[in-house]
């Protein structure tokens, strides 16, 4: 799509070379990995390579990383039936399984009082505001932070952590439930005894190939300080578009933040309609997460942080990326203020 | 690996140059199929186009194809939960959520009473004996039969089918529930909310073109004939293989089978140790399933149609497929003929 700009990286990312690469060797690779053969013992040691580039790049050598069709499917191996409590800014996938009762700040931070029954993200995905996780936590949607932010699954306290490719330069519908090494699930798909039995199916084995080279390059990305520098962008984009006194809001600002993430409220101009106005204009942008967009109207993150309704259903989400260059932003800047103030100038 | 000759199809198949080409088109497509600007459409629109071949591939025009990552997850989406009955030769993906108490006859065909509340496979993947599947059925498994039999499912008389990419020249970890218009499953993947409601998650949007450009291919391969010459292949190997009164047993012969798998039983030799001097010989075969080839040392299916412990743990699979070459099948035939014939002088 030529001259258009892409700024839903919170959404989803475009292939890294490196995970493109990984997956065309891996059309090569014939065997089923449960196969004892030569061919199955190719594609087990495919798998293996990429189950040790993720741990090593998520900062969990010695735990267990499980291949799952995503964090989706992750998040309920790590939920389902456990009677978790959560805040009402989860990802749907997290708080289908657990109890939405913990209270959140007008910054979006989580206070949390019993961190072994607690499932908390790192990072949300339409604020981009960060927890501070509590040791001692039974689960993490690490999701938007892995990649974008330093991060080591040993380190974090929790027990069990979730990720997705797709969100830092993999292919979509492959990702991992982590667990510290001595702790279990049941499986919930069950059949074959892949995945030491957590995780019954034929592994996806392109994808798990494709995720273990996007997780090498972000981490490399990462120590390379990529995203210090589309921080700079969004900050720059940050105070282009909610100048004091103008009526926009950034929803979070001043909690601790994903570098890339710009969450902006503007009273009475719904978000929908900014998003389809700015994708005819030719940026890509969101309303609230793309896996609800077409379901949700006010954001549920944004309401649980205390904004009203109105201003709820007044958001746009912007979320750069490591390709993201700062003529991108400019342009973006003067479109969505042209089409603000042409709004203001009509009455709307 | 060159030289090496693979005849594991029933455990998993190359990828076919349609589908391989239909993910390296959509690895250039970059949005989450979830979002409504542009790239999001273009993804959208990619995974229909798949959902359409495959509908069509399958005979289920009007029906609804729910993408999963793969034939277990269908299976635990079709059965989980609801009481089915299955006989002990169906896959453990299927059974371990059924009550698998139907009487099964010495050529693996399934007595079925109650239809409505069983589920039956179309084709077994180690014998390939096929079913005559009753009006009314609740679930049938597709997976070793779509592709390699003429099927439509809308013909078929059961109410919902699973079905896998990578039996077929699909990339593995991916598939679909097959369900018939007006018909229902509770999502167990919750959040999002994709696949109308069925299905939480990104969709495995690479993963999903490859399917359905490998089951347009798969669909027109067949109609080519393609398997008759398989068929032919097999039919040579099983009569060289399996002389009267040498003492080997072709599991299922005599009953409609798959064109393409022969289960060969030589009571006292174990599989297990079959597979690994094939191996190591250059051929790629299975005892059992390959999902449990790790695990299970007689074979379940086997020992269901009345063979005994020695038999059931004495049994190859070899699967053919549609790059298997006249040639391939001769020299198996030799090596293997050769290597029972030096087991047999050394009074093994």
């Amino acid at each position: 799509m030529t001259g258009r700009v892409y700024l839903d990286w919170n959404a989803t990312t475009p292939l890294r070379a490196e995970a493109r690469a990984a997956m065309v060797a891996a059309m090569e690779v014939l065997g089923n990995p449960s196969s004892v053969h030569a061919e199955g013992r190719a594609a087990k040691a495919l798998m293996e390579k990429a189950r040790g580039q993720v741990a090593a790049a998520l900062g969990a050598e010695g735990a267990d990383i499980v291949f799952t069709s995503g964090a989706t499917e992750a998040a309920a191996l790590a939920c389902a039936g456990r009677g978790l409590f959560c805040a009402d800014i989860e990802h749907e996938a997290v708080s289908a399984w657990c109890e939405p009762s913990l209270v959140v700040d007008g910054l979006g931070r989580v206070m949390v009082s019993d961190p072994a029954q607690t499932a908390l993200q790192l990072a949300n995905s339409e604020t981009g505001v960060m927890q501070d996780l509590p040791e001692g936590l039974a689960v993490s949607d690490l999701t938007q932070g892995f990649g974008k932010v330093p991060l080591a699954f040993n380190w974090l306290g929790c027990a069990m952590g979730l990720v997705s490719a797709h969100k830092l330069g993999g292919p979509k519908g492959i990702g991992a439930l982590v667990i510290r090494r001595g702790l279990d699930v049941a499986a919930q798909l069950k059949g074959g005894g892949q995945e030491m039995g957590r995780r019954a199916g034929t592994e996806n084995l392109m994808g798990i190939a494709g995720f273990g080279a996007a997780a090498e390059a972000a981490a490399r990305d990462l120590a390379d300080g990529v995203w210090a520098r589309v921080a700079e962008l969004r900050n720059i984009l940050e105070q282009a578009l909610s100048a004091p006194g103008d009526g926009s809001i950034c929803a979070g600002l001043g909690a601790a933040r994903l570098p890339n993430t710009l969450n902006l409220i503007t009273p009475g101009w719904k978000g929908e309609t900014q998003v389809m106005q700015m994708d005819l204009a030719g940026f890509a942008v969101s309303a609230g997460s793309a896996c609800s967009s077409g379901k949700v109207r006010e954001s549920r993150v944004l309401r649980a942080m205390g904004f009203d309704g109105v201003q709820a259903a007044s958001a746009i989400r912007i979320s750069l990326g490591p390709d993201t260059k700062r003529d991108d932003v400019l342009r973006f800047a003067d479109v969505w203020s042209a089409a603000r103030a042409k709004r203001l100038k009509a009455g709307a």
